[in-house]
């Protein structure tokens, strides 16, 4: 019951946490109000859809549920109008980004039990859902994809993906382990970004 | 009946209209002539391709019915020997873009509301079919997309999305109103582009 | 019976190539190990995705068989330490690159035949799932995507597709029609850039 509760508030918190990473990075690129909304919701739908095709579970969520795309046009709005945090810009779309990050990457695996799919399958698809919308957003905005950056990224992914299925495979409750696993990407990710922690390249 | 015929007549105006953007876009980077036909074909048949796909209307469109890729291998090939209009290849290739997310748009629209979907789920279907090809196109050239660009364009589809939703609710008929729906869209496009309209930035 | 086992071992000649293709391209633009094996992953599954996803055949191949998902860990891994290829990496990219279209290319027309598509839309699947791995390798990677390079890639793809239903229907057994297209494929590719082969562009 309480489990069912906490899925829809870890699909809206990334649902809010990409859109407004969307929408503060259309405003840093200076596209119009209905712009924004666009990359806003093909920044939060992006990895959820994608999952969501793959599995071929469609017509895919956002198209079920309108309260999402209603969801993530106020957020954009409200985002449009939150001038004080322009100066700011930096830290909090890392801060949602993450955010984001660690919700879809979750909810993914999460679905993928639910199939029946393989758990390094799993993996792969909470670390695709909970990169896609990202990688979209750059590629629409023309940016590099953060996916391509120095700090941890995709990494993260798949670290909080091997966290979330240790933590369930020694009975962790599905909520607390996605809660950890949430906390676990974004500190990761925030102290990989300050502290510009990488992973070895032995290779280059 | 003569409905029917009309909406054949709309996804074949919009194919032929991206099928000829796509077309020109390859051939304005030199590409070689199966280059300019598969850019010419991913740019038209993308929007509805993504439409089907997260509807799950599959196979989609374009493998059902080998007519569409008939016809834009012939426009690409007729496109190609048009040398006379190289040298006014802007205007010519910004009036089959915006032809072309009119015709999707409402094409998109009107799908949507077969399946039953909410009327802001209509409208970005709407948005994404007629804006995702000409996305694919510019990411594909490496171009910057134009949805980026200063100009009126999601905003567009989203406007004229809202009015064919607006013209359907009074009773005007469903080939009038996308008749209307792809004038409005067509004029204000080429009036945005012409006297460099955009909408308000008030969080820049 | 045979067959099966050469479809089985086309599909992971084609796997291998991509991933080590796609790990290279990654190393070369110094992602992480983790980086790494995304890359490869996407640019390995990326054809084959697209086209179960655009037929509806979910959830899509990788999904079901994760062995694909194990074999490209390890060839991303192997690639990784294989650091004595480095200095040629332009030649083994190219190499594996060309390969993974011919495998993917025949792979791909086959399933279209199997869902009983016209000949032009199984050539046009063939291409779209030969191509699009190494596209979304390169959009990811901000590249200019290899399609869109002077030397012949997309004509080849489609140039072989032609090749493989002209030997099928003079009745060669599909393994060696397949071995003959991808031999074809490779042979082109490799010529085209070696001696900067392209197609007429009498438009320009």
């Amino acid at each position: 019951m309480w489990f069912d509760h906490l899925s829809v508030l870890f699909d809206m918190g990334g649902t809010v946490s990409f859109a407004v990473s969307g929408a503060l990075a259309a405003i840093n690129r200076r596209l119009d109000p209905f712009g924004v909304i666009v990359i806003a919701f093909v920044t939060a739908v992006g990895g959820g859809t994608l999952r969501d095709v793959l599995l071929g579970d469609t017509p895919v969520g956002w198209m079920r549920y309108e309260g999402i795309t209603l969801l993530i046009v106020l957020t954009a709005t409200v985002t449009m109008f939150m001038k004080r945090y322009v100066e700011r810009l930096r830290i909090t779309l890392l801060l949602f980004d993450s955010l984001g990050l660690g919700f879809f990457t979750t909810i993914g695996i999460e679905k993928g039990m639910a199939y029946g799919l393989h758990p390094g399958i799993c993996i792969a698809l909470g670390t695709m859902t909970g990169c896609f919308g990202g990688v979209i957003r750059d590629v629409l905005l023309n940016d590099v994809p953060v996916i391509f950056q120095r700090e941890l990224y995709a990494s993260v992914c798949i670290m909080g993906g091997l966290l979330y299925y240790l933590l369930k495979s020694v009975a962790v409750l599905a909520p607390v382990a996605g809660i950890l696993t949430i906390v676990f990407i974004l500190t990761v990710r925030l102290l990989a970004v300050r502290y510009k922690l990488a992973l070895p390249k032995w290779y280059v």
